[in-house]
């Protein structure tokens, strides 16, 4: 990802992090993502026992179009467990683990004092841990504000990637015109299952409509990040959502088809204005885009071929959500977006979020 | 396709039918699916006037994976426009034309007394047309009796592929609980855009979320074939549909997401009961299948790879829908369901129509 | 697969054989080509020790299009190390198992007197081990001949998934001309490296140029098929082979791009002739095709989606191979030849090899 | 692509340009190559009639992932056949025509004086064209020299794309070993097919060993281009060329199995280094890269989705060639490389050769 060349500084000046899970297909993302990030640097590369002690670029198998950092794949993987402040004055830790290994690992991590950006789904609905999209609902930043100070440390959760896409896509009609009721199915990337993933006999020229868990995750996050910040926690918003989660043969890309009831209905114009006008609640820090919706008005958009990198081609290159086919029928609004499953859904949003704590003086 | 022994007869007792687009992708497969019909015999072949005066084998670029009828691929093609009944005392005309021809050619061959089968979009939403799944609403085919008798010919149409597989697995729902609105999105094989159809620039590696009027088809087309017949004509239903139409890299084989609100709820055993206890209306001519609805307990199923040819194996291959992922969330009920495009979706349909036609005495 | 009326007779008279390796994609393609075998009948199944004592249905992911033969699913699956003869009278084992797991059980089976077909590559070079094509070299069979009848079992094996296509291609060039050098490239499909096998992420719109060992299988395996049986076993034959390995994102079938030297050169047609009219040294089991090469006028054939199921529709499907594009370049001939990987290259072999067995009185 | 910075210039000096078949495939990529060009800035495009007159983003179906140059698009598309010096002073054209059309409109278009660097393979085989690689056959240039200065302007045209390839590999090894026969098998990319090009139905799941004239020109254009300048032209090479080319389900980049017969052997090792210290004979204009063959000692690549854009990053990005798998069998060298079809195989060639024109005085 490019940055703007205002935020470029010396190596010397940026905050050292870690990445843990570093080898897997989302741990990869994490690394090239950061590759030249303005603010932060990858110093520290941490995985699970069979990886560690070995040089990255021999423990990981590379599975991205972009090349491995070169100084990245001469770096020593870490053991998970063996992670201390003393490494490289590490404070902040980006974790790519599985959903299962991270629900202990990330507490442990959490209490000893570190701040973890994860995009684990472990800890997503936990209480005292904001299910982040830093433009979207960056006000859930409050749960964890003084924690690091205090040295108690903190998760900081990024959500499902299908859901990024969804919630990014519903935010500005929230707002304008409040939200009854979603129905939503998707076609979802093969990336978003990490490597191995998908056997190629199962979806070579097929379709499966099933995600394990995926459908109640979109159906419960959304409300998450929609939801309103309290004293005593976020408080889900109330509307109902229903998912319908299927793979299809792309590498890159998940694709959404999303009909809306709305609590007041607008006028289409006035829908497809609160898509484009949205601005977002960030874009001020290097990976978040300048708008988080882009709208086209191509019929036959948005394609996971064609629209992935939307938006401001010099940053935050796969940050934008694009929207298009918007239509209204009957009383219910529909359309479709596109998001990348492994940027805005992922790595890229757990960074846009450390960039925000990072801001606010939060990290 | 195979058919029961007991239907089996000789040749020269078979009703000799004409298939007219017959060099097609949606003729191939008329022609394929009437290789051995106990009933009808394909006599003649009939195309644009290119294709005319050639042998089929040389006129027509043979894309199924079935091999080409000999016998058939030595007749001669015949223009359209010059058919007549003496033509082999053809009666029945099956039509696999495109709807812009379609429009006059249909209608031409209807009115000189011509009974036509037909996948063209055409004449589906006329007044005075079946829209026709012949296990679905075969009372339908009402509309049509007599006018053989009379010499006036007819025109009975087949629904596009996408909603003859949602007409399919709403019948029973519609029947047993009532239905309220249907929000439906496809994953749509690219066997349904004919040849060449889509590009391959298009569609390898991508979804494009856009199939010229298919949307509009889906919305009004489900609401004929589930509507009243009365003297005056039928009266559409009135529940509303929201389509959204895509277009995934698969051969063959539509799979569509579906969300229903019921007007009386039953519980997820009775759906399920209710879609797998569906008899259809007619079972008992050689295309119709024991059951049109198979339902899948698999978890991970229907996918386009594995089900389309569920049901039977010896009679009405592709005849069958799958349905599968049936849950209730909230209020509505949600599924998964998967339809053979090009033969439960467009030839088959036609064919088992004309059955339930020559059973009733109609033809 | 089907089999000719003559052979039918009842399951009481058939032999009953074992599947090992039972759960994997090559064991599911044995027990798919074994339903309604005439001769054979499949009575126990055994895999590892995790699949042992479950139901097979439990046990197998199955992964083919054809539906798992019901009978089959219900059975229970054996510990391989616990098969005897006393298992329904089992003495024909047929073997889908991993190489390095096929290595010592194979080995042991046999000493203990079962009559082993294979189709892992543990043994195929061994010296007392035929590598046998049914319609190839018959001949080869004589290495085993005799040892049932001693008690001393043995190993048959079925070469290479692309050599057993290459060495079919290559035999009655062989034959006619002599063959001096042979340069071969392939294309090879996803089925081949069974089940999870190829990641999507590896396969999806790329080619992979690299199968482990693929390449030396290719070169070596080819000169014991076409090698001379004396009293001391099978002498190679002399012409070099030149490999080059691909996987294509293709589900079934193994393309081969051939270009050989040969001996003598025969005119164009001459080449055609000596393809078109090879019959085969076996063409009377079940398994067998009529002619085991056909060969295709087509100028852009063969290919995987339309020419894996040509030759005679009613037995033996799957088992010829279709060669096509053959031309004469320089001094060189170069053709295409096409196999169907998991049947003729796999599974199939090894049943036709077992029929042939039966039929010379060595089983 | 992006260049030196060192070569940046401000647009008023550059050299203006045409680009005829602006609106195909060819067309959008020599468009997409040329933008922000140091040298060359795209003043003119024209096409066939039927797109003359409208502005080029309604007269072009932008396939590519990159997007359209937003100038670009404002620009009214012309009339080829309405061409003049007058317009915008172009006297450089590249052509992206097909074939039948470029066979007259190129020799019309040069015997009105203009400098033509084209795609098309119409004149590639004349004897005062040269068949033209930058970096591989420079002298080749020679042909034409001193025919813009006479104002009787010439066609350079750039070789087949998988010749491009194939020509590019052979080179160090003609140089350094000498070259007696090559054997050569393609994987074909369906973009080499052009808009709309090759259709879903036919390569979806599918390999199609046939693409029409493609083997002939393989076996011609290599001999022309490693072929000898004399005083009477170009004297063909006399090594021969035996190739059979299909194409797979990929979208970018032609992969091409070799094996060839050296006049001389080499050890491995001297091969790799003749591949790995070719600096080509042009390494100096902005789109040439700074080596054109990138060794790779990956077991499994080179794979078109991870090797298109080896080689510097900053510059000359899809022009290097990449070879791996290198090894010696018999008395043959086999290994595989990879060429992007659309760059260095196409429009990135003819760029190429026309700042080589320039860089000579030539234009």
């Amino acid at each position: 990802m490019q940055h703007l060349t205002a935020w470029s500084c010396e190596n010397l000046d940026k905050i050292p992090v870690a990445v843990i899970g570093a080898t897997g297909a989302v741990g990869q993302r994490f690394i090239q993502l950061l590759e030249n990030h303005p603010w932060f640097s990858v110093e520290v590369l941490a995985a699970s026992g069979r990886s560690a002690g070995h040089r990255y670029k021999d423990a990981a198998n590379w599975k991205l179009s972009e090349q491995m950092p070169s100084d990245i794949g001469e770096k020593k993987v870490q053991d998970i467990d063996l992670i201390t402040f003393s490494d490289n004055n590490i404070e902040i830790i980006f974790s790519a683990l599985p959903s299962d290994a991270a629900t202990k690992v990330e507490s442990d991590l959490a209490s000893k004092g570190f701040c973890v950006f994860s995009n684990a789904s472990a800890h997503r609905m936990d209480q005292d841990v904001p299910l982040l999209i830093a433009d979207i609902n960056p006000q859930h930043l409050e749960l964890v504000a003084g924690r690091k100070k205090a040295q108690k440390g903190f998760i900081v959760t990024n959500p499902n990637c299908s859901v990024t896409g969804l919630a990014t896509g519903l935010k500005p009609l929230h707002e304008a015109f409040g939200i009854k009721s979603v129905v939503v199915t998707t076609y979802q990337a093969i990336s978003g299952a990490g490597y191995p993933g998908v056997p190629s006999m199962d979806i070579t020229d097929n379709v499966v409509p099933y995600i394990p868990n995926e459908e109640e995750k979109v159906e419960e996050e959304c409300q998450k990040i929609l939801g309103t910040l309290t004293d005593s926690g976020v408080i889900l918003s109330s509307f109902s959502v229903i998912a319908s989660c299927a793979r299809v043969p792309v590498r890159d890309g998940h694709l959404e088809s999303v009909c809306v009831a709305l609590e007041s209905n607008g006028t289409l114009d006035e829908v497809k204005q609160a898509f484009s006008q949205y601005k977002g609640l960030n874009n001020k820090t290097p990976t978040s885009p300048l708008r988080p919706i882009i709208v086209t008005e191509d019929e036959s958009r948005p394609q996971p071929l064609f629209d992935l990198y939307n938006g401001e081609p010099e940053r935050a290159r796969g940050m934008a959500v694009t929207v298009g086919r918007i239509k209204k029928v009957q009383d219910k609004l529909r359309f479709y977006l596109l998001v990348h499953n492994t940027i805005r859904g992922a790595a890229g949003c757990s960074i846009m979020n450390a960039e925000l704590a990072k801001m606010k003086g939060i990290i």
